[in-house]
Formats: C-alpha cells, structure tokens, sequence
C-alpha cells in the first residue's frame, strides 16, 4: 500500500479539476468533498473516481464551466437544475440552500434535478450536522436492483444518508445503498472466482443465484430486506426524481459505463434545525444518552464493541487527519498515477 | 372465518371508547385509525387492539380525557405533547398540522412525545398523500431488536412509513418495522413449534438461533439488513424521541405488557406539499410513469404481477369499501366478542 500526504491529495484534485475548466470555487467544493470521503474510508466514491468525473468532462456527459441554478423556491423549499455541472458541486450547494432555509423556518427540502454521481452521500447529511442541524441525503441512480417478482434492473441502489449532530463535533451518521451489498462486493467475488451467497444477485429469471460471474450483464442486485429495501428505493426516486424533474428509473444512465450521455441524476436534501426545535444543551445531553445506552448494551460473544452508525467512518477520518496522510488502494493509486501522467500535474505517492 | 359490516364495527369501537370516557370526536378518530387499518388487511394493528387499548386506559397507563397540546412551534415545525392520550388521537392531530403548515412553507415536520402505541405508520402518512402531500410516519418502540454485535434488545423496532399521491385518490405507500420479521411471525413459528430462519432471532449470546421458543425471554429481533436497518433504527429514534422530549430506548415501556405504566413513545410526522414544488399534473404525470415503467418491468419466471409498495393494501381496502364488509381473524373476533361482553355493547358478528 502506498501513501499520499492530504494536503497534497487535495491541491492535486483543486488542479486536475481547474486544469480542465472548472472554476477553482467548484474545484475546491469537489476536491473537499472526495478527499473527506477517503478519509472517512469510503474509497470507492472518494478521488479514485476523479479520473472518470473528468474524462465525463471530455466526453460532454458534465459540463465544467456549469452552475446550479434555482428553478423554484418557497421559505422551506426549492429546486434546483444542477445544468450538468459535477454533481458534488450541485449537492453541496443544494444542501447549503437546505441549511440557510431551515435556519429560518425549521426543516427545509432541497430538490435537485439534471445532476449527476454525487460521490458519497454521506458527505451532504455532515455538512448539515456540522452546523447542528440533522441533515438527510439522497440520490436516485440508473436502475441495478430486481425489485420483487422482478427479473431484470428496474430501479437504482439509491443511497440514502442520514448525520445528526451530537455535540462534540462529529455525528451519528449512516450512508447506504438499498441494494443488499454493493455492486463492488460481487466484482470482487467475481474477481476472486468465489461464490457468493443466493441473497446478493438475481439471474436472468430472477431467481437468487450464487454465481457473481453473471453481473453486471445477465443478473441483478437484490434489494436489501427484500420488499422493504424496495419500498425504500421507490422513496427515494420520488423525492430525488418525480418531485424534482430529474430522470426517472431507466431514464438515468450510468454515470461512468456511458461517459457522453447526460446522467440526469436527482437528488433530494433535507435539513433540520434542530436549535429551534430543542434547546441545543439538552439535545446534546439527550442523543448522548442515547450513545451512551447502545455503545454499553450487552455484547454478542466474542465481540468487545458496539459501533455507533458512523463511529467506525469517524475513527477513520479522525486517524487520517492526525496523521496528515492517507493509504491509497491500489486501485486509487493507479487512477490517480493515470491521471497524473494524463494532465501532466505532478503527484506525491509514496 | 367470521365477518363484520364496516359500519357496525366503525361504531361498536366509538361507543366501547365513549363508554370508557374518550370524547366522541376522539373516539371518532381512533375508530377510523384502526377500521382503516383493517381495511388495508393490516389486522395485527387495527380493531384487535382496541381492547388493550381500552385496559390501558383503565389500568392508567393512557389518559381518555387527555388532549394533545403544542409545546413549540415555528413555521415549518411542532413539537406535541401527547399528554397521555390514546395513540391514534394524538398521532392523527399531529399529521394534521404538519399538512397545515406544510401547505404554508412547502414542508414541515412534527415530533410528539408522550404518547403510546399509534397502531399502524402508514395510516398517518396516507393522511397526507389523501390531501396530495407527501407524507412520512415514524415512532419509536420499546426494545426488542439487538444491534450488530450486540445480545440484548436495545432498541425497538420503530416502525417507518411513507405515502405519495397518485392523483388517483389512492398512494404509493411503504410500512414496514425496522426489524428482519415482525414479532408476530416469531410468536406464530412459536406456536406451530416450526424452526425459523437464522436471519431472525439472535440468542442471549447475541448468536442467531433458529429456535422461535427463545422468544421474547432469551432472544432478540435482529435488525432489517444488520447494520442498515440499524442505523435506520437510529433516525428514527432521533426524530421520534431524541429531538421530541420522549422516552429513548430503554425508557420506553411495552405498551401492552405493562398496562398501568406510562408507555412514552415518540412519534414523527414529515409532510412534503408537492404543489408547491411542482405542477399537479406534471406531477401525476411524472408519478404514473414510475408506477407503470415498474410494473411492467419484466416478471421473475413464475410470476406474473410486480406489486407496487401499498398496492396489495389498497386491493384489500377496495375489496372490503366493495362489499362494505371485513373478514374477521380468529383474533380479531375473540378479541372483539370479548370487548363487547365487557363493555355490554352489542356487536353484530356473523
């Protein structure tokens, strides 16, 4: 495993983004939001996609030069067409109009619509705990999951996130596809030749199948909880989607297999201001007391510690910031060494 | 298998909560909450209960004359106090003025405290997709599910609901508990002396078990997709108790257990005015497409219908609006004939 110092990981994002004209403010919004996600350990949507977000760039599926603008707007509402711009920069933005209107009236919802992969989606609930507000974040995608009695992709893993503030800076907060494991856990089974357990994918009948070789082409994923994890996904597409202009079900392409198309992902943002509803000492005291009661409940044998959501994500993100650097899967070292070499900015992996 | 007429049993359950004190608007809307639910075929949260709910009422663990009131408010927010009132009353008053005052702003959400068991989320979120708002349910529970790498209940099974119009005078709408199975399937594969899944129970060591016997005494629900449903477990709680002044985790009583205690519940109620944020008819329009593009998606072999989530609900409501009658569980009428014989109310089962 190599090594990459932040400070570095981030001015080479800042540079890479700018280089291919994106204005430095957004630049800085999309760097900050990848370089966070790695430290919280979600690699898989951290600066490891960079590549692929410029070369959608190339391609003319994303618009560099972009700026969301707000369509509609009430005091605890609006929706914004993100025009294509990279959909880091779109939902950090969505989320700030989210934050400033439940500031004044308690609970605001921030549709966004003509977006694209927004990375991860925890990182847009922090930035609203991070202010002491609850926030929630989500995103529909293009369809990959069977939904029950279904046998081909009807609907997508459509992450979901929640982050709520507990007083010391960080949060309790759950990021998750409602698929039952992520696409990325059957390519590395495929990758390993191993089998994989029949609650995963679903074949070509859509009978459950222990055989990862058949994705992405001829199986699907399977919901997660079966009816519920469906249910859920139809939530997500209405407040992503319906209600905000986006794509809908097979309308949304994937964003990175059809690079020139335009994803016309939604997404959906809620923030809650939590200080005016509860004074924020009590808050504080309260959702304390509610860590405390699930990090000292009785353990399963063999295992010494309850994970808060989020506690794992956090010890993560609290070691790379003291260290100053973060480990860089091969993976990760490779798309960035590529992209390196492409833009011709000079990297420091070590 | 009995049956009962609509009507008579929409006003054997207002008279049986009159006689014990409830108002009779009261009583009016706690018999619509569980005849509705029964309608829907939810059988496990409607009428049957009404004679717990009425002990509880006697043994002073719920309030009859109690009258929900607002603590705090703003524009786009309420916090309630359930003052010990029947579950259905206060749950019902809340969604209420979410609708209200999410028509003003675009969006609002209510948190109650003191309250007890609402009977089913879904009947709170239909209120608002009735009115073409969309809407979401949630309450906390008592503990009874044990968290990943937990082996005691910790937290409840906290129940989510959410409803989108159709324009159509029907919904989508999703009501699921947080947990793997509900309860009730446990206690059934009990009763039959059948082995269960090992996705259910976990033992006192936190293991899973595939003896239903151990249950509730010796074993735990385990949650919806482990650490998904979780940390979903863990929004709910926040939004239902945490941030409403309600009892969290352990400080919720079992509401029918523990008759004469004050159960404390919190509930959550999010409405949405689509309305405002989009055109009606764009809207229905947009929403029918989902609904069609899902349910013609190709079937699994061996099926033929891809069911939306709520639609088996609605078809058992039609059947039953149809016919003006509902087919009565051996549960439902013992538990019916008993409160009529308890009360001396007469009831017309046949």
């Amino acid at each position: 495993m190599s090594k990459i110092k932040i400070v570095d990981l981030y001015s080479f994002s800042v540079k890479a983004l700018t280089k291919i004209g994106v204005s430095e403010e957004n630049a800085e919004i999309t760097a900050k939001t990848l370089v966070s996600t790695d430290m919280f350990g979600v690699v898989t949507h951290g600066t490891k996609n960079l590549g692929q977000y410029i070369e959608k760039i190339e391609a003319g599926g994303l618009d560099a030069k972009a700026e969301p603008t707000v369509m509609r707007e009430g005091p605890a509402f609006a929706i914004i067409n993100g025009n294509k711009a990279l959909g880091m920069v779109t939902a950090s933005k969505a989320m700030r109009i989210a934050i400033e209107k439940a500031k004044k009236v308690g609970i605001a919802y921030v549709g966004v619509k003509n977006s694209c992969h927004f990375g991860a989606a925890g990182y847009y609930a922090n930035l609203a705990a991070k202010e002491g507000l609850l926030g929630i974040s989500m995103s529909n995608t293009d369809p990959v999951i069977a939904v029950p009695n279904g046998a081909k992709k009807a609907i997508g893993t459509n992450p979901f996130s929640f982050a709520a503030p507990t007083g010391d800076g960080k949060s309790v907060f759950l990021d998750i596809a409602l698929s039952n494991v992520a696409a990325l856990k059957v390519i590395m089974a495929q990758e390993k030749g191993m089998a994989i357990p029949d609650t995963w994918l679903v074949d070509e009948d859509g009978k459950p199948t222990t055989d990862a070789s058949l994705f992405p082409q001829n199986a699907s994923l399977q919901p997660m909880a079966a009816h519920k994890g469906y249910g859920l996904c139809v939530l997500v597409e209405i407040l992503s989607a319906v209600m905000t202009g986006a794509g809908m079900l097979s309308e949304v392409a994937s964003w990175n297999l059809d690079m020139s198309s335009t994803n016309n992902a939604g997404h959906a943002f809620i923030a809650i201001d939590i200080a005016q509803i509860m004074d924020t000492d009590e808050f504080n005291k309260r959702i304390s007391q509610v860590i405390n009661e699930l990090k000292n409940a009785p353990k399963e044998k063999g295992k010494d510690t309850i994970f808060l959501p989020g506690e794992m994500e956090w010890n993560k993100y609290d070691k790379a910031e003291e260290s100053g650097e973060l480990e860089l899967t091969d993976a990760m070292a490779n798309s960035l060494l590529k992209l390196a070499d492409k833009t011709g900015i000079e990297i420091n992996i070590y």
